[in-house]
């Protein structure tokens, strides 16, 4: 039992699978069939978003649940390619292939394989944290960036016209350039397509709804809705001879089991490949944890994001062994998994066969798919990830989490996405340590009638013109010891002030930098015949300030509540009740 | 007089050169025949360690002399070549003058005009705060290491052998493949100048006290004891025409005024020389700084850091335009100028006179000077450089400012300057990063008869089993909202908590991430039944709360004082006392 137990915490199926019964099956079922018929536009369409083959899409969908079933914690999850991971995939692999000569299936494995690697690297030594350093602000702006580059690079599929771009010069460029050449043809179909996928998005469950069905089939329903698109211009392509016309169609795709593939390792191309994948991991892992965690809320179930980074990292190495491109955890596929009432993660291993049943019988009916079709519902997809709003959220709230998020979407749309994400993850860094450089430093007075000490220039406080309390709102550390010992010499110079107490309830840490500058404060208040004391040093802190010289040379004392400090400090004028404690002046309040 | 005032901010000289009397000038005329007559063997053998002709360094302490006269805030402080500044110099000049094909005095300009003007553009953009970012340790093992390196790769004059190199392992390789090629005479000059400059480091001064001179006046005497040194061997050499046995000597020297120079401006080399002249910038920068920060407090007077920028700025652009080579404040000569008596940067201006008179008279009489003579010098100032110590009280304070320092050291040694102080600069920002990624998170309880919370696993406090107060030691940013979030949720999981009271008297900072996580966790409380509230938050994050929406969804309420959430929590059961006030359970103390 406890074998298990432990065993089961690196292999979560040993925990569901040991109680799987009839009722649990019914439900799996179900929700793999609707998985699967909304899967298969989405994994052609994702291939060809990344550059490659639109085969390769399904293959990426195969092995990669099954992996993701047997070693991830969430338990409706649904791994597979995705838009904005699809995206980066053509944006490392398309110049990487140019370079090297390999063709871009290849690069893809590659690209798939390290970064599988790296996450459950990751994952065995618990660098999950590690996602952390993507704020929220940068995320979303990347995603709308990213969200807007896609839709961008759709567009010239619905005019049927040649080009491209990996950033919104070049994208717009590009399509002003070939706009003349418009097929309208292939405009029909996509627009035809496009208008049919967005009524579907708002129009079919409240119709469906009218018509009896149940509000949840109403909308799970809707979701399968591209299906249908994908049927009825396959069949109008095929009808009316229009890949003749020039609408570019899917064409030929093998029929047959997902391919064991193996993916080339030459030195130059892991080097090539090494930033993209460690991105491609970090953003798919980000992606794909959030997406987890908000349907594991739902149920009250809790993922652990070290095993997810190995579940995830599985999941990729398997589709690089298996003629895949790079996975996730997607949102769409997962939301319609959870709502299709998927009751454990062998919902997934039953999409996975229900995906492999088509890539050996129905590839054929796919010739005459045209690619117009496809651009329709990647356009629809990513236009619900473009928001906007964060940039206005953002402004309201900080001034520094607007600086990131604008640039991150500045970058992303003018850079590029690996140019992007970078730049907003370092610029969030810096502006951290900016702050935290220059920290803010309140002089406390007591509330009145309180044992609470608050900033005189914005509470009705007490002080006494003898003691300076000094509040700092900020860990001591290398960056900022300086700025403390000028802003305290400034302020005690030409004053009456005979004792100094430092209200350390914010200080979370005092590194050696910050020992060096106590000790640097303290001899030159001492010179000035001033005396230091330290108050409500926390317990971790005080450990370590116990293992240096400080409390040695300390001129004042450390005392465990800056009441009790202020309380000895003003002697004998001090009065031992709460409500009116030390006959004290009146701070400014402003 | 106010415009006298405004100007006076960025030319300090017009403050004391209003005030200039005969006594000052007695006083700076002293400093200045001191000073000059320690910095002739210095400047030659900083020259000499850069890999520079010996003249650059008299050039190198004429005019920037003078423009720290004009520009720079203390009023003892003596730029020229320093050790360190010369060893990073000697790393740069070297590679880029092979690469390039320019003489190394050419490219040795360019880096000072470099440099000069990254110090001019960050004082006036008031970045000095950017030094910040070098932590006490990292410059420790930086100056420990540098100070190895530079004793080390004088040991091949001091034995009269060719070779040399740029780290450790080169040096040491290159002592012990040419140290059968030793040179007897120049050992035995070598090593006799060691022996009397280490003799008069701690034997002259005593003496001299011994034979009635003033105690001062003894030290000060004793600080020009290298000159000495350099009178008797060059005597020596010229005597027994050891030249002609084989010591290398300083030869020909020109005499004159330092030229005019313009450095060279290729593209190529800027780009070149663009990160060293970085680095040399900000070390120098600080190693000027904390030299005129220590000598400032002594007299109680305040130097301006940003002005500091300017000052060295404008001394190294006069460097690079009169033959000269990088420059900063140094730590010996500005003491010996202090301790000569030097009463305004007027002593500087003397000083600059003093070997102006050398460069123009002396020079011919150099030719004699052995090279052992002046690594003798270079290797007796820089030992005093060489700390471990630093090691072990870093050991002891804290693992992380370790790491910092040991690494900073084991790099410089073993990769070169550059690559060492680079590495130490980035491991303490990730060390930084990481902790502040894991903040600390404390459960506190009433500390009995006051108004003041602890930690319930250091101190003996009263807690109420509802009543869960949590108090976070650490800004919220993106780098850690969700750890707090998964610390709360699983501390909640089972218990029967109905209200969470998070005590942000530590929180200096919620970022947008930190907001929407604190919307997250007050969600989650919300559906298990949880009320949410804030206590003791800080004006500046209250502000910016009061522009989310969080206070509008917040379940609970936000209270000025810990105590009064506590008071109002725990209803009925409370009592108005501070000192019973509540009827609470014991906390486990530990």
């Amino acid at each position: 039992m406890t074998r298990i137990g432990r065993l089961s915490r690196f292999l979560p199926i040993l925990q569901w699978g040991a109680q799987y019964d009839r009722q649990a099956l019914g439900s799996d079922l179900l929700a793999a069939v609707i998985v699967t018929i909304m899967l298969v536009p989405q994994s052609l369409a994702y291939a060809m978003l990344a550059g490659l083959p639109p085969e390769t899409g399904l293959y990426a969908s195969v092995l990669p649940i099954v992996l993701y079933a047997i070693f991830g914690t969430s338990r409706s999850l649904a791994v597979g390619p995705v838009a904005v991971i699809a995206l980066m995939t053509a944006a490392a692999v398309g110049p990487v292939a140019a370079q090297t000569g390999l063709p871009p299936t290849a690069v893809a494995l590659t690209l798939a394989l390290l970064s599988g690697l790296m996450l459950v690297i990751m994952g065995i030594l618990r660098l999950g944290f590690l996602a952390n350093f993507l704020s929220h602000p940068v995320i979303a702006g990347f995603i709308t960036a990213s969200g807007l580059l896609i839709a961008l690079g759709q567009v010239r599929h619905i005019l049927g016209v040649p080009g491209g771009g990996e950033t919104l010069p070049e994208l717009l460029g590009s399509l002003l350039r070939h706009l003349g050449e418009t097929n309208l043809w292939t405009l029909a179909v996509g627009v035809g397509a496009l208008a049919f996928l967005v009524w579907t998005r708002s129009g079919v469950s409240p119709l469906l709804q009218r018509l009896g069905v149940p509000a949840r089939a109403a909308q799970i329903a809707a979701r399968t809705a591209p299906v249908l698109a994908v049927v009825a211009t396959t069949l109008l392509a095929w009808g009316l001879g229009l890949e003749a016309k020039g609408v570019a169609v899917v064409g030929e795709v093998p029929r047959g089991l997902p391919p064991l593939t193996w993916p080339p390792l030459t030195p130059d191309l892991l080097r090539a490949l090494l930033l993209p994948a460690f991105l491609i991991a970090v953003i798919g892992f980000v992606e794909s944890v959030s997406v987890a965690q908000t349907l594991a809320a739902r149920r009250r179930e809790r993922i652990d994001p070290d095993q997810e980074l190995v579940g995830l990292g599985a999941a990729n190495i398997g589709a690089a062994m298996t003629g895949g491109m790079p996975v996730t955890g997607g949102f769409a596929r997962s939301v319609v998994n959870h709502d299709a009432g998927a009751a454990t993660p062998a919902a997934g291993a039953f999409t996975a066969l229900g995906l492999l049943a088509v890539a050996l019988t129905l590839t054929p009916l796919i010739h005459y798919l045209p690619q117009a079709t496809l651009a329709a519902t990647i356009i629809v997809a990513v236009l619900s990830l473009v928001d906007f709003g964060i940039l206005r959220r953002a402004w309201r709230y900080s001034r520094a989490d607007f600086a990131a998020v604008a640039s991150t979407i500045v970058l992303t749309l003018g850079l590029g996405v690996e140019t992007g994400v970078t730049a907003g993850v370092v610029l969030s860094l810096i502006l951290y340590l900016y702050k935290t450089s220059r920290p803010h430093i309140a002089e406390v007075g007591l509330v009145p009638g309180t044992q609470h000490f608050r900033n005189i220039r914005r509470h009705e406080v007490e002080t006494d013109p003898e003691v300076l309390s000094v509040r700092v709102d900020e860990s001591l550390y290398f960056a900022n010891a300086r700025f403390l010992e000028d802003w305290l010499l400034e302020r005690v110079a030409g004053s009456s002030i005979r004792h100094v107490v430092l209200l350390c309830s914010a200080v979370n840490e005092i590194d050696f930098s910050g020992l060096e500058t106590l000790e640097e404060i303290n001899r030159r208040l001492g010179l000035a015949g001033i005396t230091l004391h330290l108050s409500e040093v926390k317990g971790p802190v005080m450990d370590r300030l116990r293992r240096s010289s400080l409390l040695d040379h300390l001129s004042g004392r450390v005392f465990l509540s800056h009441y009790d400090a202020i309380r000895s400090l003003s002697g004998a004028r001090a009065d031992q009740e709460a409500d009116s404690p030390i006959p004290m002046t009146r701070g400014e309040p402003s």
